[in-house]
């Protein structure tokens, strides 16, 4: 059994993607009329780095649809990690969407064109932060009162050791990664006690990059180098046990958290006015529909348990998540998916990828999403909702 | 301006796609070192009926990983529109993940090593349902009460108007295609009375497809040629508003309703049990471990409003999910991206390809998240969570 | 140690009670001036089977408030549990109050005030079901499933084994109260699977009474006498460990579940309809400024994840449950607290004394409830809420 | 009709409240053998300050139990506002219960014996605001960003304007009452923009009272005396609207902002640990039966969107709060009802009747909240939960 075990190679090397595809082309349910999987349009070497066991590939079909009007702002850090808006820039923006849902691409231009009758869409983004949430769990809920209040009074000082270019660990390797990054900059330490568990929340900016891998280190050598061995030092306290992540992050999960105080990626308001002319002409809907759609569909959310209050953006994020080479609900322009020949080519096609990208993208997200909402919300406000049912009805827009 | 808004062409002939490619490829910001994006490594069209404005595609790159060892249920739906287990297979699968995440594959591989010294995964689909809400608004409680009171006392007649062979609506077409569906199955109709609004919560199968056009075809149409006139005629009330949707049916945002009484696609268990042996040898863990984990980080979520419990299921889904040509959070296996040519060949590959293939689908993302779900939590599991920072830190694994 | 721990006498015995105040008169902090709390105005033994180790009394003030003018709904059950509505009276009532909270009462009045000019407030009962969730704890999944099954295919023979007068538990007794209580009949059994457990939620009526003992009761009695020995005869099933309550019922605390689809008590609508002018001239605000305090404090309240939409009901249910001797989160007209002396009374000035008071009573609260509501929404709803603060800065109106 | 609607009188003088009784009287379901509900036991004038409308009383049976033994925090507020333990003192404490709830009295007794066979209970305070949730509504979600940064660059001039003892405002009084609180001390101004509202959260301590006259009658005249004039003079923006409170400073109505960060009320910690063998002699559990109860009934919890995660705590918070004055989810030992000649008297019972006394009791209804959820707890525990079945069942420790 045991053999058994580590029989699929999991190697990027060349024999062993071969090896697996040999594999798959020998299963009874393979049909050779498939192959196609098998053949790279690029080089397999530009994705062998992104994931492991890489075998095949598959291919989406890109929507561009534009122009999107749009005013972003542009922001830097000040000394407590806020951001500042330094200035704003309008632009027109073509958006590239890998999806497979029709109505979508339509559904989001027809929003951007009623951008385009008046004001740009307005983006700001007011929060940015990737938080790890590590647990230590002591014998009392007093032992970890104390430990709690030690970590907030130390708080400046993990700041100082983690930033501190001369901090050893940062020339220290773990299978050729060093041990520190330099990108996460650690901002806030807050904690939450739970009976005896104490969570640390870590938080962080990651610069262009999402960065769950960053933070996740920097956490780890905090949790063993700089907390452990001082907090035993200066109170005698020793947890028993440390968990590196433990859910009040919001990693990859939303939560009531994450909407009330943000902490797992950019919080971005988009807004955009829209005349009631081209409400009528170009949405074929009114102001008074749009807002009896929101205040029934807010209750509708609110009754069901759900924290969103929004319509469909989600298909938007995705579409554009995908075609960007984003990891889920996070986004970065270095690092990860973003690397992929073509998600390169969207990003440079947004102008999303110099310094400063990742913050232009999140707007650039919100903004497209937007649009779509704006548009969806237009089809679904008029009483029956016709436009809504017919966009879905009707596949005709797409083949000429 | 008016002329502005409509000049991006959206249509999907060869004329109008290379028109598209051709204003993009005149942008400063294009460099033409990106022009492989244009180049369809199969004809285009077997893209351009999935999306409007078809431009450009991409390309992700697809781990295979497995076997994945798993006992499926084979369902039926009674007259009730329940599920009714007819028999279950034990099968190893071969699990195609298109993504970027560095170690997720390498995770999810090392949680089927760990079920393979063991029992199989079992998964159980206990619900099936695809929800749409309308929402009738009336000018007093007490009329949407009476409404709720119809509809209640209707359902029956709604179903066997919507499932006659000889209503005329199936053989009426909007844009080509049908103002009925044959495949959506109208099993339930709940109400809801929030104030003067009454939500009509209809409950569809989808047969093998994921289905919301389907739903949204019927609902229009049960909304507009069974309710409002049979209401009218039977007690003199007309709504003052209708939409179509109202958000308490869950549509691609996660709600507590969702979680509580299902209602937006299928609601699977899976899961497996793993010796103490498998879980120290292969997953570095133990039982006391895991435990721990599962208690912190309840707790954790719990208390930051999350209304998920689990760890990372959402990786694992997004991945498998891309592969095969899913939308976002339902799973389907005929239209849509499930007919991209990639996702058929990689649906074909885990046998979800016939009749009865969507319930199977579903299933088998389950056991595969449940394999990473056991992979990480292990890892993150042990004091300090070392194997889950190292994770974080070693891509050597990927390279060879 | 041992001797220390039974030394507080805890029976309502005359020279226990006694025993109780003599020492703690004894204590050091005690003042003699506080001694009238022993005196009671009426004799104690009125008091004595409402709760153990009966020491003294309280007194608190109960304004009255009224007329308030409601439509009532009257309701049977049908056979299957649902309420049906039989007839509605309308009413003037005057409303008891028991608080200490300074403009309560007299915002309440206001309410009631503004009602009088117009329609009555009507009210009419959705849904009434009291919950018990119990628990059953099995080694897997797929034995919680076929617990599941078995239950759900079961639940009419439970109902008619709980029903039947013949039931010889009817007649045993233990401390002197019946195993099993004939008010709390049985509707529904519903059952959520979670992992290895499957909670069994048990859906009741009970009458007039709040009710918890009772299904407490019949909950337990069904867990040990029909559920563990027929599974067992029928399935070889037997769980690991079974508790009768474990939070689905949502029991003293909200849930969204109870939101969503109700379950622990009654489900009561309230509604009422008021002219522009009395808008003015009573509430001193307007139609415009309540819809648009309805539409931030909603958002208010979903961004914050409260559960609530409303404003203050809870201060005017409680004033209203402490006056009729009600437990907390449920109504009801006979048992427990409502045979208090002072508590009769005021269900009696109510018309809430005879068969049927409970569903009743249940109404009354909800339309003072919204009286309160109308009155102090309005207070907050005027550009900068002055009404809402001068209510609070003025205690002008209680002395006279 | 408008003479009809002023009809009932609502002042406290000694005429009005004859005149209200004397026309329940007159009503047909009177019965006058009820009578004794307008006999005050006490001087009605003691009452005459905290209600409107005052016409007759009630009484409440109050049991005490007890010891409770108890070591408690003393705290200071460090010039920040936050919490700083002086020190700890052990008590014994007896504890009044008012309510009607048969078996609540003789569970925590239970409890506290429980906990007199070891260690005593600890409590500490971590948190202490009140929160007033202002709203300022402008035209566009920009507006609302420049204000939400125009607030928090002024909070610290907000602070020093209200603090200022020279402050005119602190001289001038509406209806008898000053215009601004000395005791109500605002610590921190949060924002939460959404869309064109922003949110501002007021944050304050108020000393030993509940404070939500105070909080609003400062957070009216910060609004109103120093945000709008200063903002227009700053910007030149003028919100549309403002609103004093809306619903985001979760003002009794619980919220999941509150469980994750606090803001109404005191944050109190309460732990006990107890030895295997008490539990067993005593609470007649096991500890592992405590932690399997923990684990379902959490995730029963979590599962129907619970946001708490005990077990009955309302009910002895309840019963405390109604023998002591308080008002609804909120301590405090002056003010209100706590002026009552009863609960006066319990406050002195518990020794909560000094400066520092809000603090102290809110540490006492989290300890004696804690020995009922430990007894109730482990009556639940055991497979079947039989001790919690048979206290429903029987009475017979009641009347002796």
């Amino acid at each position: 059994m045991s053999g058994r075990r580590w029989s699929w190679p999991r190697r990027n090397t060349p024999d062993q993607v071969r090896d697996r595809q040999a594999r798959l082309r020998a299963l009874p349910q393979w049909d050779p009329a498939h192959d196609f999987v098998w053949e790279w349009p690029l080089p397999a070497v530009q994705f062998a780095g992104m994931l492991e066991a890489l075998t095949a590939h598959t291919v989406l079909p890109v929507s561009v649809v534009g122009p999107l009007r749009v005013t972003l702002g542009r922001y830097r850090l000040d000394d407590t990690g806020a951001l500042v808006e330094e200035g704003r820039d309008t632009d027109e923006l073509y958006v590239p969407l890998a999806h497979t849902e029709g109505g979508l691409s339509a559904s989001m231009q027809r929003g951007m064109a009623a951008v385009l009758e008046g004001e740009p869409v307005r983006t700001h983004v007011v929060r940015d932060r990737m938080t790890r949430d590590s647990c230590f769990l002591f014998e009392t809920t007093e032992e970890a009162l104390t430990f709690a209040r030690w970590a907030t009074a130390n708080a400046g000082e993990m700041r100082r050791w983690l930033h501190d270019p001369a901090n050893l660990l940062y020339g220290q390797r773990v299978g050729g990664v060093p041990r520190l990054s330099r990108h996460a900059r650690l901002w806030e330490v807050d904690t939450h006690v739970l009976g005896p568990a104490c969570h640390l929340l870590y938080r962080y900016t990651t610069g262009d990059a999402c960065g769950p891998n960053m933070i996740t280190r920097n956490s780890f050598a905090l949790n063993g180098e700089f907390v452990l061995p001082r907090l035993r030092a200066a109170t005698g306290l020793q947890p028993e046990r440390v968990l590196l992540e433990s859910n009040m992050g919001g990693d990859k999960k939303p939560s009531a958290q994450y909407f009330i105080e943000g902490g797992h990626g950019k919080t971005v308001l988009a807004e955009v006015t829209v005349r009631e002319q081209t409400l009528r002409r170009v949405l074929r809907t009114t102001a008074r529909d749009l807002v009896a759609l929101e205040h029934l569909a807010l209750h509708g959310s609110h009754a069901s348990g759900m924290q969103s209050v929004a319509f469909t953006p989600a298909s938007a994020v995705a579409a554009l998540f995908a075609a960007t080479g984003q990891d889920l609900g996070m986004v970065g322009t270095v690092g990860g998916g973003t690397g992929l020949p073509h998600a390169r080519a969207f990003l440079s096609l947004l102008r999303c990828d110099g310094p400063g990208a990742a913050i232009r993208l999140a707007q650039v997200v919100a903004a497209a999403a937007l649009c779509l909402e704006l548009s969806a919300s237009a089809a679904a406000s008029r009483d029956g909702s016709e436009s809504f049912a017919t966009a879905h009805l009707s596949s005709s827009g797409r083949q000429g």
